[in-house]
């Protein structure tokens, strides 16, 4: 087994207590032999996190640099203390620890985005070089350290960064999808936004022409989009809020039928039930949305009785960057549908 | 397709609403073709409902009746309008729909227990019999209606109603692990109350003398009582709130191998990163604690890079209170801890 594959050594001062929890981090070098060490190029501040200092300090670059110094002098981590949340980093591979397992497939030099959190990622700012306030980025010199458990995409040369991180940001979505469906299936995506159009893209290839791709969303546009693109067989206009008038879409469009994979992708609460009853006895859905209440698709369930297997949507499967990656250099349509929407 | 499988129809003024949600429902006679009509002998009213209603009006049994009572006369079902919660209820069969599907599995006069809630079945209650303060039931005269997708369960006659309810509330928990489970797995059941002692009696089952299974909670005595009747082959007194703690004890217990299910049946929250800690990777967890926070399993599992397929506990899955009834049956020790522990 790895030594410490959770960082839990660079917590300081709080036993048995995981990087993202802890208050401090011990961010200092050398890096130790499970880890790998980040000369870090720039942080993608989450936004919610950078709105709150935003707010907080006023929009003057300088202000707003002073305040993300403080933060990660204080803790090691770029964490806000106010909205708990961090965002991602990247950067170039600086040294690799003996025991850590990218060794054999990173080298010194490549650039990297981590996809663990900034909220659990040692950090050493030195010097802030720039702040892109409608972006949420700052450019720093600096370094990081990310753990033998920490999930990170080598950037790719053929596309441009933010392009890279649009899809790198949901990518555990269309990796699961790639799991569950079978050729033959008839899949529903609910909520056709950036997520939902790779899930869409996901299930078409792995239905390998077999089957049946619906889209559906509250947005004609986002909608006509995807239809526009070969995406989905239909397209349904919903509100996935309002369970009985998804689930008798989705029958009438089924033929009765209803769906043996549902996926939720939906950026609004409220919408369990909807994918619940658009699914076959014995069917599955995949709940991605962070809306997602557990005891609304437990009860929900067992309240009308549907035999359904539900999933927590993992942001984490083995692979899932490079498959996200591919899927938009083998799909231009969907390469071109991020480039004009989500970049 | 069954017409109405979900009692849309019974929802008064709200179109597109499903019973549950509805303000009110119309519980007059005849019963519909696929419905089932049952002549009720007592409400057990949920314990949050019970105790907001006895806060509300006082312990005396003539003032909770005549708040049920009002409750069930404005909105034709049972309610709770402050809690939103139900309960169940337990009568005998009157008719059965031609269109319903117990017909041919159940006959008129069979006792049966709804195994969905109160809070969405269509109620009339003619007369309160008796208010039983102390275990929350209510005797009545009176109807109830049961949807084509309503679940219920025939009360066994080889042991009392009380028994067999207190399996059937979570019988939802034992059916999942048995689809689950193969010979050969470690299996770790977190929380060793009700649920948890039904999860590892079928785990012990389904692995066929071929694996190992693991109690883990805080209670010294809960895990004594179990060990004590060969439930389990470890037990490990720990607080699932203490994620590191938890993974560091199943790891031992294991030889470093960790588990390949984890099933989460603990009665306190944030106790999603022990769950995830402590499988294999390429792991399950299946989440029956209702205090499970969505976020924290599918962000946790993103934070430590786990490959874990995690399940929303769904509390319905075919054939559960036939399958738990069994098991009390062919475990007379587990049918004993039940009769000292939970009736
Ligand atoms: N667990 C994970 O790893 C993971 C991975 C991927 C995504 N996610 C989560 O999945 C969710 C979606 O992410 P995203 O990036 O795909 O968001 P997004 O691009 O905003 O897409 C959401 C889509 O849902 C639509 N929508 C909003 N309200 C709706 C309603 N009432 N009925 C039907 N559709 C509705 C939106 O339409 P409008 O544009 O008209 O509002 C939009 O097209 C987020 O909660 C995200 O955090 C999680
Ligand atoms: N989705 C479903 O259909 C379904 C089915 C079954 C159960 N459930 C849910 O599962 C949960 C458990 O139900 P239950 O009836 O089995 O409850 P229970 O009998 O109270 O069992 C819970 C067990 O968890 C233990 N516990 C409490 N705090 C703990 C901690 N910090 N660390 C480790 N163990 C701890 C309790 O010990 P103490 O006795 O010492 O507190 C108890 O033994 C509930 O949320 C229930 O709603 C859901």
């Amino acid at each position: 087994m790895i030594s410490d594959p959770y960082g839990l050594s660079r917590v300081v001062g709080e036993k048995g207590v995981l990087p993202q929890r802890a208050r401090k981090l011990e961010p200092s070098l050398p890096c130790r032999e499970a880890e790998l060490l980040i000369d870090v190029e720039s942080l993608n501040i989450d936004a919610a996190s950078f709105k709150q200092i935003k707010d907080d300090v006023g929009a003057e670059p300088a202000k707003i640099a002073a305040r993300i110094q403080e933060i990660v002098r204080e803790r090691g981590k770029m964490q806000n203390p106010v909205t708990g949340s961090g965002g991602m980093l990247l950067g170039r591979v600086k040294e690799i620890g003996p025991k850590h397992p990218a060794r054999g497939t990173l080298k010194v030099g490549d650039r990297i985005a981590t996809l663990v959190s900034l909220s659990l990622t040692p950090l050493v700012i030195e010097e802030i070089k720039a702040v892109h306030v409608e972006i949420d980025r700052v450019d720093i010199r600096g370094h990081a350290i990310l753990f033998a458990s920490g999930i990170y995409a080598k950037l790719p040369s053929d596309m441009p960064d933010t392009l890279a991180l649009a899809a790198l940001d949901v990518c555990g979505a269309p990796a699961l999808v790639a799991r569950y469906v079978k050729p033959g299936m008839t899949v529903a995506v609910l909520g056709a936004g950036k997520s939902g159009a790779l899930c869409l893209a996901q299930a078409r290839k792995d239905l390998k022409g077999q089957g049946k791709v619906l889209a559906l969303d509250i947005s004609e546009k986002a909608l006509a989009a995807l239809s526009g693109i070969g995406l989905c067989d239909t397209a349904l206009k919903v509100d996935a809020t309002q369970a009985v008038d998804v689930m008798e879409a989705v029958s009438q469009a089924t033929g009765g039928a209803l769906c043996d994979l549902v996926v939720n992708c939906a950026s609004v609460g409220n919408t369990e039930m909807a994918s619940i009853l658009s699914v076959k006895d014995g069917g599955t859905v995949i709940f991605f949305s962070m809306a997602t209440s557990f005891t609304a698709a437990a009860l929900g369930a067992e309240g009308v009785g549907k035999d359904v297997t539900m999933l927590v949507g993992n942001g984490y499967a083995p692979g899932h960057a490079d498959l996200t990656l591919d899927l938009l250099r083998s799909e231009p349509a969907l390469r071109k549908l991020f480039e004009t929407r989500y970049v």
